[in-house]
């Protein structure tokens, strides 16, 4: 099986000032074609640590992705350790890359600078993959086996997210003509609601009976819930489909409503999908999530269809003013509870004309809370023409993930209305 | 200098499901304390490949931190993996982490199942930091010179996220405890509106006068612009603290307003800290960004303070009847416009009340753009007493990176006005 390394350049990874997104997106995307990596690598912008580095990589695999260091600043020296990896003597302008980052200046409104120029001279050890969103292009090398016992390759992306991001499809099918690979086939079922440990306690009997090849990860993320991967390797995409379509269905079995999706999704994605299916909309009034049910929704490619916009009502007074909560019920329940959130809810649907409505309000903390409200606590409430629903949780975590936990519970019970709003239907 | 090495296992890291954010904030505290982070590594759940990468880790570093593989669920096998690696011959049972274990399931009713009690047992080779945040304690192991030819300790940390966060004080201080640690010092200096390489080339003089021993660094983000980073290290923290004030100090001349901040912070957090100040409030109307300002303003600690709350008008009819837009401004004009989005600044402000408000209106894409307003388009508009003002800006990126382009502008765009305010009541 054709083996690779991810290594990622730069000090800002290794002293915590910046999170390297960019291996998580290239390793989704070589296991995609059926590679598969072995490690993960960050080390520094220092000359002799990515010499040893990289070279240590390239030992040990057939594949190895750089990203990073190729920045137009000083502090970047990556592209002159790969000259000399490699046994470069000389630069050469790639007139490809010239004219895209003349392209990128002008679109800008800016001159050329001589730092931007000196992205477009490579090594003359490598070829170019020109980078169409950014200014420094891909480098690709070639080693034999004289140098590391295998033919391998080394490609070198720029570190920006977003250009490393472009740049996966054409590294994609460089790898694919250079490569003889095989096949590994993951799939994902979403749950909703149930912890790692009691969900593993539940699943025991079906994982113990699980065929050898068939490897199970559980994947919890406060934002989606538990994702449980089944992965294969090796033998054809359909025949695995199949099989794995089989020990999913008894999965669901087990499960029942807590699973939300046979494949890889989010809730808000889910719920998007039922809506436009039903062609109805939805709005969100929300307190403690202070807008992040908002992006979520919004966050779908074509919301727009369904999603028709949300108040956040931090303060009591747009509580009152702008969602015709009365003045009353915060007085007398408080703004953190169930009658709160029931008005807010049927206050931003009236107030938006939606078909759905979903409304937080909690205490996201860390500072707020009280011995009859600690910190951690919310109230959801969900309203349809059917009426109106809501709902309390708890949670222990900090100020964000305890919102993240918030928002994603609330839309959670917002599936649950619009499926069982969908079961009177019928 | 004392170097560190942190390590995370796990193949759901390298399939890319999920990003690794453990290693950058487990680097960022140790850098805190003087640690050099030398390499972070990521590998797989697999005993052997554990076992190796660990040991060349323990070989290259005094201190070797790794997160990840203690889950309660059967695809974990760290635990035994370092029972091997310290040649442990049986589990203990930690009864300070049962304890925990205990009290965590009883407040979500849950009840002890035999995967949570085996999470209170460790190799009898380790001493244990009790992890109050989760079921799976802190393990800690020391080497001696006889097997990596040093003194060194091993961490092994749980993989969540937030336990993995909580555990951290307590690993720092059997740091300091453990090895005499040396000074790094960081300092950074945020700037907004200026792309790298152009910054770059302004500040090229300076950057040239800094001395040997300052190290700069670029640290793009599309929500904070581009934070620069001086590191220093040895010396005393008084001493280079007053050698880094007087460059930051030459800096803030060259570079003038771009200037938002001379410490490590976002564009939020400087807005929240002026309206405190002058005991101002805030309300914000979005539509491309759908709730993404809301978000930010709101993910600041004490935001209640100053932050009334904001109308998401994802639909025109909402921009229409909740913020009072008139329907012939969007017919004339359309909802990507000076004019609208400078009625739905005045709207949100007049619904909520607030002193300021900020608005925005554009096309995040990737679908929706035209020739006249092509995807990356943004307006952004800020009202307050002294009057309303517009503008617009222009981004290529994906529809997650606009609508962070799109925010963060918007936000450095009411700090200006904030400040030309403060100016003329002056």
């Amino acid at each position: 099986m054709i083996q690779a390394s991810i290594c990622t350049i730069g000090d800002e990874i290794l002293i915590g000032q910046i999170v390297d997104t960019n291996s998580s997106r290239i390793a989704s995307a070589l296991e995609g074609i059926g590679v598969r990596v072995t490690r993960m690598v960050s080390f520094g912008d220092d000359r002799k640590e990515i010499l040893e580095c990289l070279e240590e990589e390239l030992r040990r695999n057939d594949i190895v992705v750089v990203t990073g260091g190729l920045g137009p600043t000083k502090d970047d020296i990556t592209k002159s350790a790969l000259a000399e990896l490699s046994g470069s003597r000389m630069y050469v302008e790639n007139s490809g890359q010239l004219g895209i980052i003349e392209n990128i200046l002008k679109s800008r409104g800016l001159d050329m600078l001589d730092i931007n120029r000196a992205q477009a001279y490579v090594p003359d050890t490598c070829s170019v993959i020109p980078n169409r969103l950014g200014t420094a292009p891909v480098m690709v090398f070639r080693f034999g086996e004289e140098q590391y016992g295998h033919q391998c390759s080394l490609y070198s992306l720029p570190g920006v997210p977003f250009e490393a991001e472009g740049a996966i499809p054409d590294v994609l099918d460089d790898i694919k003509g250079h490569f003889r690979l095989e096949d590994i086939y993951h799939r994902s079922i979403m749950t909703f609601g149930i912890a790692e440990s009691a969900l593993s306690k539940k699943i025991a009997d079906w994982e113990d009976s699980l065929p050898r090849d068939m490897h199970l990860a559980y994947l919890p993320n406060p934002l989606t819930g538990v994702r449980l991967r089944l992965s294969v390797y090796g033998g054809t995409r359909e025949e695995e489909s199949a099989r794995i379509d089989r020990k999913f269905a008894e999965l669901r079995q087990i499960l029942g409503e807590a699973v939300y999706a046979g494949y890889d999704t989010t809730l808000q994605e889910v719920i998007g999908r039922m809506l436009k299916e039903k062609g109805r909309t939805v709005s969100a009034a929300e307190s403690c999530t202070g807008g992040m049910i908002s992006q979520l929704l919004a966050s779908v490619p074509g919301a727009s269809e369904y999603y028709l916009g949300s108040v956040t009502s931090y303060a009591n007074s747009v509580k009152e003013n702008v969602l015709g909560v009365p003045a009353e019920t915060i007085e007398k329940n408080g703004a953190v509870s169930s009658e709160c959130v029931a008005r807010m809810a049927e206050g931003v649907r009236k107030l938006t004309g939606s078909d759905y409505s979903i409304a937080t309000s909690g205490i996201a903390g860390p500072g707020g809370g009280s011995e009859d409200k600690p910190v951690g606590l919310v109230w959801v409430g969900v309203s349809s023409a059917s009426g109106t629903r809501t709902c309390k949780f708890m949670f222990k975590g900090d100020r964000i993930r305890n919102m993240e936990r918030f928002a994603s519970s609330a839309l959670n019970v917002l599936r649950e209305k619009i499926m069982s709003d969908s079961n009177e239907e019928l």
